[in-house]
């Protein structure tokens, strides 16, 4: 089985983050390619980043369409995840839905931490796409006060808040570039701690196993 | 007040039916301006048609930002609507979003008549995007045993079952090419029927006058 | 084209402020009238407010209803508004529906400020009525650590928070009082600030102009 | 204890029905008297019925409020219940709301029969007023092909269909004026059929016999 | 009449606090008769106390089916309850569906109080299930700074910040061992304060009355 | 890596057919061992055949906690999946919720083809505890009219309405007993047919492989 992941960004250190996260969930029983778009943006977050995006996503699926069984999109905006569906006659699956659908699964409600606040009501209009309002528990960017600290602990600040004063109980990681915290902010929070990449993984190589792939009926038909 | 109509597609005839219609509307009071893009699909509906549409509806936006006080996306999926409204600082109007909205206030619950049942399941995402679903009667098109009519006849029986058995009070014309259909199929039907490039402009136009537009607070915001 | 404005209170000085600002934004394109109810409260907010103004607000409405072209409602619990949909067969328009909905616009989610705190109840129940929740980031009333400032600092103490702690990105004016303070509070926030009653023209006269009016099907039709 | 049932409109016979209706149930155990509204319509449902009622319904209210425990609002459409239940002290139930929600009780989802179609979205906006649209299978009225049939024969036909069809569980007869029809439906459908008033009398009489009635902490609170 | 009120733990204290409750409602005028059931935990909370509860509960029915004309499971977590409303022909009423539902018909929100914190999800599920997320204010426990107090001023303390944080305007009392703390707590806090006990047998007695009982039609048909 | 399998009923047959159709996806990468529960129903349907099913699934959970690494509860009513998860430390999961889950990642909407219409209100009501109302097109049994033909042709008939009529993108088998049909009917469909063990195997054994497992922060603590 080979699965191709799409890094929406240009940014190579964190393509190399997030290879390095699928490769240990994969373990050599399947194989994993991580491709970024080198003209796009280095992070990729506005609806800006997110059209600049799509004709080199595009590309790559049409392009690498026969030569894998599926692909996951590696931001957590899930950016042009309807139009891969579409175009593609593979599995594809984007790691912010994966990652949030999992989460349903492994406790009462979820929170997801979000690099910025800025990007907080962007990630709302995900989720309630998603129907996942009802397992929400909440959306936080780490604080101010935070702001001296190294990335995962502002991270975990966020995340504490959100198990303490919004009752999460699991925890998703609102961004591919946080790819590799999962398991020390699991140990330390006491609660699951979901990556994105990894749960995409799960997703995409069982349909790949079970043989099922986007329904081509009508939403995600190509021709219109 | 100058307002530029921005028609996604490549379809010079679907752009003059739409010019003329907002002309009909603007009646000399504002200046009304219709662009095409000329590299788009001749019909917008595939996501693949929304992303092909991007960057020719970013340029012309871009292009004309000075001179023009409000755009519309004249086509009923509303194609990368949030896009614009994060580039531009000006008002910018989707057709769907202002026609359905505009809806709500005009009966008890409407109708969308979509070109095709293809698309039904997208604009009933889109719908659900604007939390308009407490509003909606439903989404139909036109059927099999209507296909030897012409457009107008066969949007009218998918609107007369909207209102008989969907209990429908408003019909919305669910695509930009039904410009000119509205007032005829009104006065047969006996209930309010949109058109969506008007609304739009009563919307942009009014914004305009009062002086407001998109908040740039968070969501649309352009700078990450 | 004449529209008339229908204040449901008793006090004139809020019937000034409204008429300044509705001619404010009509500018002499169409004309405004606008009456008040003698007999009723000089502040409505509560229930019996609202039925103690129903029958003179029907009274203008069949006095008028060959001389306007629209009617609007401006007080921001929007009362009696179904009944007046009803009875009248020109378009009739409440200021706190325009207001919210056009909101839904402008941004991704508003917060309505109210005049004091036991009326957010009332103003959550007529949001929920119009399907608004999805959109709504807050109801806010001025605090008491606010009591000894001016009516404008606050609206703006309460806006502030809902702007920072509830991630409103728009500011509705829950209150026709409210006249006249939307754009000085609009250029300190940064956020689009809305006048109900400006709102209520931009769809009334959009309304006249296009030539719809309320549908009578069946919840508006005033033969049972 | 004294139960006084308030028919907001002006039928007599309407009033004498739902009367014997009470009586029945409360077999002298409790008092019951059941006044009408001369001046209101002879069949309240349009939102111009509702407002015409409301100064005889807050009458009655205040001058019976001393010698009376609770009071009854006998129109499936809960005309002006929020009013009542804002000047009243002594617990308000209206006859909808107390019917509906005791449904919810006893089976899997409820179906409201309406007298007539055309009221058909008064009710769903009612029902979604009380958040009850989880708990809705259908609102049904009599069809056309039963028109010659007696009252409680075009019930019956729409009670099948909303049982079989809509897989409702329960009925709701939505019109005081169905009083009386409850035992012999439900004995040939084979599921609970509930008369308003029952309903509401169950649950006022059960409040007084409690000691708890309407907050006043803001929405009812009769002083602003 | 004759009420059968099962308390499905093995607290022998609970069990009298209930039935003391109860026959304080019931006034002589129906017979209330409280089992508890020996070998159920002491306290009911988690999912593995409701499966244990649930045979014992399953036997009283059976065994008492004849003997009794309603049933009242007095836990407010409604453990089992539809499996009683599914094996019994009688009505069934939970306390935790009974309090809350009655909420809604006495102010604009309720707030839920429980013993503790770690129960919160569970209370949310259930509020979910009876479709109630729109009635409810906020589901709140004692906080650590209260530890020292008696159990009433820690549901004060609770039900404080319920009134003046949340918007509550009704207080459920969320625990069947709460019996006898209504009127004292709604004396001090000037909203009414309900005990689940009192509104199941409210009722449950009403369904007695009326002669209704739970539809078998599909959802609670013993038979598949 | 080793999933233990329960089936919550007592058939052989059903038992053998999920061990086979487990085993073909598992494909010896992993373990697979499939128990029933000899004191149970023969099919498990009923609320009451839930609650017998408790205490053999519980001690089947605990006897085996230390030898596998997941469990999956193959029917697909979830019966007390909230309970296995509250009492195990290993992930388990439930087919019902795998599949539905899995479905809203493969197309627009979803239909459950539900082996009786019986069964139809207690499948909406998982699906309403899931949150999924937003992704479901139907819940369909098959009809009285293809009675006399074999299993799947039944299940088609369903499926292809839910299709056509009902707009269904994938079709979920609505019973562990259906293990098998998957393929075949899929291929005929030309849309996803999801079995619900497969699909519950896919996440199951993808948590096991992540090392997540269910939270036991409040909601399935095991310790009030």
């Amino acid at each position: 089985m080979r699965i191709l992941i799409i890094n929406p960004n240009s940014s190579l250190e964190m393509t190399e983050a997030i290879h390095k996260s699928a490769c240990g969930f994969a373990k050599g029983d399947f194989e994993v390619v991580t491709l970024h778009i080198p003209e796009s943006s280095p992070f990729v977050a506005t609806y800006e980043d997110h059209a600049r995006a799509a004709s080199g996503m595009m590309k790559i699926i049409r392009d690498n369409n026969d030569d894998f069984d599926a692909f996951v999109i590696a931001c957590h905006g899930d950016p042009n995840l309807d139009l891969m569906k579409e175009i593609c006659d593979k599995p594809v699956v984007g790691i912010a839905e994966a990652s949030m659908k999992m989460a349903t699964m492994l406790g009462d409600r979820f929170s997801v931490i979000s690099p910025v606040e800025r990007n907080i009501p962007n990630k709302r209009v995900l989720i309630e796409k998603y129907h996942l309002e009802g397992y929400l528990a909440s959306i936080r960017a780490p604080q101010k006060e935070d702001e001296g600290k190294n990335e995962e602990q502002r991270l975990m600040g966020a995340a504490r808040k959100a198990i303490d004063e919004d009752m999460a109980e699991v925890i998703v990681l609102g961004c591919a570039g946080f790819a590799g915290l999962d398991k020390s902010m699991e140990k330390e929070l006491g609660v699951p701690v979901l990556d994105g990449v990894v749960c995409a993984l799960i997703v995409a190589s069982g349909m790949v196993r079970y043989g099922v792939s986007t329904s081509k009926k009508r939403r995600y038909n190509p021709v219109f």
